[in-house]
C-alpha cells in the first residue's frame, strides 16, 4: 500500500544547521513524526526549537507523504509561515528525493520559488536536506539534519 | 496575537453531508481541531468517516489559520488526496469566509480549481461550507456540517 515507505514511520529526534545568504547560520533541535492511519499516505508533522536549554519553539510544519505513479513519491506539505509545497520525486527505498512542482504562498509569506527535500532513512537514522531558491537567492541548501528514531 | 481567532481552538465533533453532481449524497461523521502552541497561527486538523456503526475512515486534511493583512485570514490546508489550497479572507468575530488564491495538485490529485470555506463559529458550535469548482464543474457546495464542542 505504501510501496516501502512505512520505513519513514516513527517519531525522530535530533539536531540540525540551517544557512542562507539572508541569515546568520544558526543549529536546531527538530522531531519529525510519520504516522500511519491505515489508508495509503503517511502523516507528517515537524517541529524544530532553538538549540540550548531555553528551547523556544522555531517553525512547524505538516502535510502527507504519499506513493505517487510510476513508482514515485507525492507529498503535500502546509507551512504557517504561509507556504504550501506540492512535491514530486522518487523513492530507492532508502532515499525521498523531492522537488516542488508548485508552491503556494499567502499575500504575506516570504517568496519561495523551489524548494528541494532529500530524505535519507535507515533503521535508526534519518537525515535530511532541504534546498531551496528564495527571497531572490538561487536555489542552495538551506537546511541538513540527524536525527535519531526514538523508543516507540 | 490571533485577532480573536482563538474562538476557535477547540475539538468540535458533529455531522456533515455532501453533495455534487459527480457523486451520490452522503452523509459523514467529523472531528476537527484547532489548537494554539504560543505561536500567531492556529494548527488545523480534521478527520471525517463514514455516517453508521462500522464507522469508516473517509477524508483528513490539516494545515494552518492564521491572522492576515486588513485585519483578514490566511490558511494553508493540505490533503492527502494531493492538494494543497492557500487561502485568504475575511474573519468577523464569528464568520471566517475564505477562498482560494491558489490551488496546488500533485500528478494524480483530481482537478480542484476553486474552494470556498465559510466557518461559523459559536461559543458551543462550529458549522462550515465548503464550496467548490472542480472535475469540471461549476463553483458550487460541496459539504455542509454542524459540529459541537467537545469537553476539554
Amino acid at each position: 500500500m505504501l510501496n516501502g515507505l512505512e520505513r519513514l514511520v516513527g517519531v525522530w529526534e535530533g539536531t540540525g544547521r540551517g544557512v542562507y545568504p539572508t541569515i546568520e547560520p544558526f543549529t536546531y533541535g527538530e522531531r519529525v513524526e510519520f504516522s500511519h492511519h491505515g489508508k495509503p499516505f503517511l502523516l507528517y508533522r515537524q517541529t524544530t526549537w532553538t538549540d540550548g536549554a531555553d528551547r523556544q519553539p522555531l517553525h512547524t510544519e505538516t502535510g502527507y507523504f504519499r506513493p505517487g505513479p510510476d513508482d514515485g513519491v507525492e507529498a503535500v506539505i502546509a507551512q504557517p509561515t504561509g507556504i504550501s509545497e506540492i512535491l514530486t520525486g522518487s523513492w530507492d527505498g532508502t532515499t525521498v528525493r523531492l522537488s516542488t512542482r508548485s508552491v503556494g504562498l499567502t499575500p504575506s509569506a516570504k517568496e519561495v520559488r523551489t524548494v528541494e527535500r532529500i530524505l535519507e532513512v535507515g533503521d535508526e537514522e534519518l537525515t535530511y536536506q532541504l534546498w531551496m531558491e528564495a527571497v531572490g537567492q538561487p536555489h542552495q541548501i538551506h537546511l541538513a539534519a540527524h536525527l535519531q528514531r526514538l523508543p516507540s
